[in-house]
């Protein structure tokens, strides 16, 4: 592995030299060699010069090609666009696949969305325009129009034929689907269907009927859970009236399952962890506004602990509880918040009615809260040979790890119910929640039995 | 969606009343005619008594095809096996894809497995009883060895022939992969190769070459990624003498992809989020030994706050600051080490050399910690009309968020260097240690300025 890696770097060392000594002939024998994943990358580590030269170097299709491959933010390879003549830029538009394509182009400048239009074939340029107006993160905004369609009386040999003379534009052909005449989805056949029964075989015959799709609008994680389930290697996606309109790769939808996995991820750690830690300025600026947010948040708590001070000069060791009583409720409250989010992420059916579960999520902080409360109704007992301070200490650490549990359910399905995204934010709310009632619940508590504990 | 539905599980209670009542004939026939998907999710909610009528009703190859589908945890699954006479069961698997098979059987008790691999065909006895070998989350655990291989002086018209007459066993048609005499891995060719190529080329005139392939003992994590990277539907996996041994498809990265996220997701949270929360019990079951392994490492911090209670009943105001300042820096241990086990988890070229992180989190961190450290002496400052205690609370900041980003970068790498995964426990460890040094910083700096807030 090392080794080869090792060749590798070398490898494209020596190609970025050819292009810096301008040799373009040695240059585009080895560039083209590479799969287009690695001429991407390599594409993507060049200086403004360099990029210029290969636009010179290769063809707009070669460099449509590799454009496919690259993993760049859209936002980033948009502006790549802007480095070539229109001409080009439409024509390495043109060679792309559709939905690639589109996703690029929905971060383009109007101005310049509009000379890439004019200057594609009309066909190509309707295409990328219907699908531009696709909602993000949607189906429609996901699909790529290049896809094999055939009808069901055709017989295979003739299918085997439309499909070899579709094959080198379609994006995928291991699928083809089935249409009636006015582009109705009815059926679908997969390659192997094809090579493993008779030519002479009506597609009606072998076709698989009802085909699994999903609607237009559907929400992406849907269709990825789709996909997931069936295991399949593309989805056909269809209009209100069952229409044929386009289809999902598998390929498309690893990226949404990144995508949703690194929300749910950095909606818990309270920062973007896609951030690309560039430098130290970037880094700092995308952390510092949640962590400000934080803080203000935690301000709160702060101001509620302040109107207790007397208590705590009365009795200093309340104080040194505080941190322990409010960090407990709130783990138990994001654990609680990442049970709910992941299950909000899977499938419906997974979904129970609400009362059902806000009694399940009690009952599991009751539990939760009762062992918890009575370890450290013990520990602290012995620790400070004072049962009555333990006492206090253990049923705050109940009641807050109660609450905090509810809440960590409770408000997450709240906010998928009015329409924010519960991976976003809930963190650092539930925190600041579960502190601020902790803080309430233990000082009140502790108020009753002041004269246990007063400093002596 | 809704309405589709409810016509489903409608279908379904119907389906299910068909066996209740032992109409085996209409159940064969509706039962058959469901997704492979939804008759395992069927199957999977019947109970032992419906579930040993589907054996007698289904052949055992239908059985068999239906598993291939079924979602459920491969421990689970393998209780089904016991449930049937061993030739029966020995069909099932041998009528399953390898792969599957073998993550099921990895679970069977010894004797058990014994019984089914005697009563297996010979070859694919071996077969299977190899690929047990391998390691857990490595390349040679997820493969399959129902793959497609051809030679290089084959022309196209004979590869497609042989296709043909394995795709009914092969798990994936798409790729044929090309070997020499000796198995050596040497070429790949794709159906739209064989497709859009005069049938009498030759394979080795079409083939691509060299063929991005990885290790039988690779890690899974850095399988997925070169599958992500490429868009592959299928890898092939070699072993040390770069012999063809096996593929792994998409549908099993994408596995592997949801079981990595939701490792790290729940690292973070100190809880395992694919608990199914059943019943309260179970839940708090798996919840509560985190939740009292943190309360245990919360009681580290609490002790270190007991032991400046004397400083606390001089000043109380400081108490009341004392979870601002943990929270706060705990806050951005938390984002650093979530950027940390991202990047981990990326492709290794996006590793960087360690001195160079480590002076990028130490700027990240003072960034970060100087302006939340400001903002928060200037509130304080404010609030309580009192600048020197808002620069003991500002200071006392600046330095924990510093401390805590780099512990939050550090900490994973040294855990990934020592081969500890990171995403299990760095969360709450992360915690656990800015809250100490937090607390020392803080009381420390506190007590230098003592004589400005003493209770009055």
């Amino acid at each position: 592995m090392a080794d080869k890696q090792m060749q590798n770097l070398n490898k494209n060392e020596r190609i970025v030299q050819l292009l810096s000594d301008q040799k373009a002939k040695l240059f585009r024998r080895e560039y083209l060699d590479l799969h287009i994943h690695e001429q991407a990358q390599l594409f993507s580590d060049l200086d403004g010069t360099l990029r210029s030269r290969v636009y010179r170097y290769l063809s707009a299709e070669e460099v449509g090609d590799m454009f496919d491959g690259i993993e760049e933010e859209p936002e980033d390879v948009v502006r790549y666009f802007k480095e070539m003549p229109v001409s080009y830029a439409a024509a390495v538009i043109d060679e792309m696949y559709t939905d690639n394509a589109v996703d690029i182009l929905a971060y383009a400048q109007n101005k310049d969305l509009t000379h890439y239009l004019l200057a594609l074939p009309a066909e190509r340029s309707a295409e990328i325009r219907e699908l531009l107006h696709y909602e993000d993160k949607t189906a429609g905004a996901l699909m790529t129009t290049e896809y094999v369609d055939i009808y069901a009386d055709q017989d295979i040999s003739s299918a085997i034929q439309d499909i070899r003379s579709e094959a080198a534009d379609a994006e995928l052909i291991y699928y083809a689907y089935v249409v009636s005449s006015d582009n109705e989805l009815i059926g679908v056949v997969t390659l192997r269907d094809l090579l493993t029964n008779a030519e002479n075989t009506a597609i009606a015959d072998i076709m698989t009927n009802p085909v699994i799709s999903v609607p237009v609008d559907e929400d992406q994680a849907e269709v990825a859970q789709k996909v997931r389930d069936y295991n399949f290697v593309a989805v056909p996606v269809v209009d209100y009236a069952n229409k044929l309109v386009g289809i999902i790769n598998v390929d498309d939808i690893i990226d949404v399952i990144d995508e949703e996995n690194a929300g749910e991820y950095s909606g818990l750690a309270g920062v973007d962890t896609e951030e690309t830690p560039e430098n130290p300025f970037q880094a700092s600026l995308k952390r510092l506004p949640w962590l400000l947010i934080l803080l203000l948040m935690g301000m709160s708590t702060t101001s509620l602990i302040d109107r207790y001070e007397a208590l705590i000069s009365q009795a200093s060791i309340l104080a040194v509880f505080v941190s322990l009583i409010t960090g407990t409720a709130g783990n138990a409250g994001t654990q609680s918040l990442a049970v709910a989010i992941r299950g909000l992420s899977n499938s419906e059916e997974d979904r129970r009615s609400g009362l059902r579960m806000l009694v399940n999520e009690l009952l599991t902080g009751l539990i939760a809260g009762v062992v918890t409360g009575s370890a450290i109704f013990l520990l602290v007992g012995i620790w400070k040979s004072n049962f009555v301070l333990g006492f206090v200490i253990g049923i705050s650490m109940a009641t807050a790890i109660t609450v905090a549990t509810i809440a960590g359910n409770v408000i997450p399905l709240v906010m998928d119910k009015i329409g924010v995204d519960p991976a976003v934010a809930s963190g650092p709310f539930i925190s600041t929640l579960s502190d601020l009632t902790s803080v309430l619940i233990y000082f009140n508590i502790a108020h009753q039995f002041l004269n246990f504990f007063v400093n002596h």
